[in-house]
């Protein structure tokens, strides 16, 4: 019942913010794959709560152990089990919203569509059910890597403060600021920005932009699963994403046939195309150029103000935020954008071996 | 492989523009639904070519049949299969595609994938096979009307023409005009332009907009299968997107907390939010108000002109423009989102059937 | 809901006894598969009803028709769809049937289940439905051939006849009698009682066993999708199964440890079992050997005969035999064993393409 | 691939015998559901080792621990998560597989299909991952109790010692000897021969029949997923069972039409039938009588004598028996056969709900 992602290389995940753990099963991870540690962890460690004063100041240090599915350090082949302890739980915190629901986040319709609703914290709908998803994109990016396949996501959009387009930007710089932008210019007014909202009691938007480079040709399936309508459902299934748009996206809406067509030429026996306005995607399939989109994420709702709202009896109310919470997600949200990504990539992968004789 | 869709009313689809059918089996309909066979007619008369000048010049009457699963004119429950014949194919238009791959079209990374290629109409990347999605897609609206739910699309954009918001339009007017947009005003600029580009032998992209109606609360999975998520999926499935946002969308990303949260208040015992940045369905599932989204479409690959290629053995070629091809696809597209979006909720609305005790 | 079979080569199934066509759509048949009309014929002509005296005198020809997913006699990795008429329906022969519920068939479960039933022969319940399958199957098995993989049934029992153990018969012999047992003397044998029996307006229950042969190594899924558990499902959805069991079966619960386990032995570099009470499959994988299992049918459940029951009043009825039916099924029953175990085995082929690096 | 089971109340499961823990995922419990902490675990217990002198004497406390998806003793309808750690794992036992295949496990086949193998106590392969099971199908049975769906197990053979019919026996008294059949004499009798093998350092198969009463009729999607198809893919894809029969099953086969129908009489306004060779179920779908089967077990392959095999290195060895291992596994597949069972009817009752309208 959506707790689940993929076809060949699946995942299923549980937990809530403020139950024992959360945690991931990982299904069809091939046999024989190096599971890296500390890589996985490093990938944790991009997500996490408290690494940065424009990221929230909760702590939790998502340790993860693997429960199964690996031996002597490689995978087995059986499912591969993840679980990451909760550690800083402050039930307390969240009493407030036992009885009343707040504007723009899950409380009111988990109420009306289970009858019960753990609370806490968001229970199932808090973004920290994502920490699982990393864990589990990490192992999938160890699996694309064996076939050179990388995936990088930035931060290309603050409120109104746009990065340049990927193709100027130098995405090995990602990691060098707080905010995970390339270029430190913009970085540096995103920064600002996002402090001066936080200073307000405020949130604010914004759009992560990822790259997938050295993708295979051949992958993605015709019709339904379209390889960017997969990436498209991965990157709509994360927290607080409101959009997605590949290559040309919406703006490609606005050319000409003639203008948005990407010619093929002959790269030294390689087929290739001068311009890249599909995205690296014809048809639903992979072409081998660069895979880009990018993914609309909306203010943080928990905002630090009084807000009007109802209760569960339907009486209004005022709600307060309180609690420690993000003033902007999308610092954090690059390494879940990624982690999506590697999982449909890793998927499609394996699938595309069973295409042909 | 990717040519089903749904779980519980799921479909699968097959077929190939030149070959002697397309077609779909619908699997999971309730039992005892009143299959309107004039109603499906009628929408997939939405979608068929050549129904205005703004459309291809191609004929196909898109005449179908049911083969099963309806018995005394209502569902039975077993398997619906649907089946609409080709009949215009004029294969030979299509002989110059046999060996060189067209700008932007699927030839390409079929050819690479598969090893083999139904080259005739574009095979089954061809956007024919959509008719039997909208065929789908008209029993799932029926179903749909016995909850109340009323699905409406319209085209918003055409290149740089913008259409209001769909909430200052009056959306019973979208079948008024041939580019199937319901502000007139905004139709006749539309009509102008797609005329206008189709005689400097062009293709223009566009948006179309898409807003359901009177959902049932608790619609949508959390996690991975989020009613949007599920929305933007089906979207991005259909040939051509680029793009999919609902709600405040990518718009919404330039906006503060404080501005873009919905306040609840008591409507007569019936909770609504005050504004609508949500699009209806907030922590992935929707909530009462309107569910509303944007869909993209780039510019029709297929131009009139000569565009530079290779072909199968890797040497340069130009491609000249032939057939008969829509200058501008969103006219037609509209039935088809509106099919795609009915195939999700009426998915998601069997499934909520099981959330609860 | 129950119509589709298989993970990669998945079909689904559509129609019923009496409408204009049953059919199948066969979705992740890899590309370049060489499409064997002829053959595909073959195998319907071993399942269509009135091929001898001893199986049902209803006429249907069982021509198929290939809609889409094949071009130039190869498989395209599209969909193919495959449509049989129905050209002998005499629906009148029904109609005793509307409002009655025949004795172990599915007429009061349907009615229950469903509320609305296609009652003339049985519709969706009807057997004829299993022709779709073996149409499928006949593509399932060109694609095993191509690994070497060969499957062969015949009926090892027909009421209190038995054959010998299949690793004594000939089973290229299966053929040469119209009860498809290899034995030409216990053939002789069935073949008068089953005469016998129709001859008393009665039916009579039998056994199909099954060899598959040159399996690779390496197929099934340990856990929930064992290869003999995905193959017992299989003939368990087959109409009229009431049971399975695979190697040593139930007669191996009498046995010791010491008796019943394959020692392993070095067979030219090839590890092979002295013994093969697992039947080729070992912790749910097949180990190289022959898989070989059996499958209980009961008595045609429509005898010639009058019965009590009851109608949809509940009042009490007597329910005469009409129609043409098979005194025995078996013998048409061999090639849908086969089509099914051919379409469990090439679905497992194509996934153990993903079980390691 | 292979972990997961179910379709709405679906079942994903991780672990080896020799890794730090196993446990499960259940996706699909419906919310309000109350958890009986108590109960799960005494279901555990009926399948833990060490529990009588018939069994192995390893000790695993199985001792659950829920992580997720249980709100105030209520299920939330998030993923409830099941974690049961290893605490018995004396890795040393197992050294002697690490290198040669013990006849009849799966040591050889998952070598062949992965290339590494978690050889300690043969990981995955292991039926320590049937405790997960267990506890996912106590929350399975309590669900099917708000419909008043009862599931009873019991022995019924052992090698060649058979007990009366099930609806000869009081199945309360199930539990009231350590073998788990109801009928004190053959008990004694089964236990004693049990004994008597484990004292032979050899094993013995037998058979558990499995009823459920009380069964809503509808249950069961006609075609590939009939009940019964969904109940003997469930128990073939519990270890060590080579075979499945419902109702009359291969005895079945031997009857005559005439004797083998069931006739309906209406009783007190409720249809039934006068005798039960359908075994509870028509066409696929329940009908309300007693749904009955026989699930048949091999003896246990490690068994405490030396046997010639294979290594790795393909030359030939002898395997003599180690560790601790169950003389005779039925009385412990007991709660294991209930377990999957009350998976697939909680999973039909639920899609049940989907079929009309």
């Amino acid at each position: 019942m959506g707790n689940s992602f993929g076809k060949i290389f699946s995942i299923t995940t549980f937990g809530e913010s403020h139950g024992p753990a959360i945690g991931v099963i990982i299904d069809g991870c091939p046999a024989g794959l190096d599971i890296d540690e500390a890589y996985i962890q490093s990938e944790l460690d991009r997500r996490k709560p408290g690494q940065s004063k424009i990221t929230t100041q909760r702590k939790e240090e998502d340790k993860f152990k693997i429960l199964s599915g690996v031996f002597d350090g490689k995978s087995t082949g059986a499912p591969i089990a993840i679980e990451i302890e909760n550690t800083d739980q402050r039930s307390k915190d969240y009493s407030h919203i036992a009885e009343s629901f707040r504007p723009s986040h899950a409380d009111y319709t988990y109420e009306k569509k289970y009858g019960v609703r753990d609370y806490r914290g968001g229970g199932r709908s808090s973004a920290r059910e994502t920490a699982a998803r990393v864990a589990a994109g990490a192992i999938a990016k160890l699996l694309l890597r064996k076939s050179g396949v990388e995936i990088g996501a930035f931060v290309s959009q603050v409120g109104n403060i746009v990065a340049p387009h990927y193709s100027k930007l130098d995405l090995s710089k990602t990691e060098d600021n707080i905010v995970r932008c390339p270029d430190a210019a913009t970085a540096e007014k995103m920064i600002a920005r996002i402090d001066e909202v936080r200073l307000q009691r405020d949130t604010i938007g914004g759009v992560v932009t990822c790259v997938v480079k050295n993708s295979p040709v051949g992958l993605g399936e015709p019709v339904f699963d379209k390889l960017h309508a997969a990436l498209g459902y991965a990157m709509l299934g994360i927290n607080a994403v409101k959009g997605f748009e590949y290559g040309s996206g919406f703006e490609g809406t606005k050319l000409l046939g003639s203008q948005h067509n990407d010619e093929f030429y002959n790269d030294e026996e390689r087929i290739r195309t001068r311009t890249n306005h599909s995205g690296g995607v014809q048809g639903g399939i992979s072409n081998g150029e660069d895979i880009y989109f990018n993914v609309a994420f909306k203010p943080v709702a928990t905002i630090m103000q009084d807000q009007q709202s109802v209760n569960k009896a339907g009486e209004e109310v005022t709600v307060s935020g309180k609690g420690r919470h993000d003033p902007c997600v999308v610092p954090r949200a690059v390494p879940i954008v990624e982690a999506m990504a590697a999982l449909v990539m890793a998927d499609f992968l394996l699938l595309a071996r069973t295409s042909k004789l």
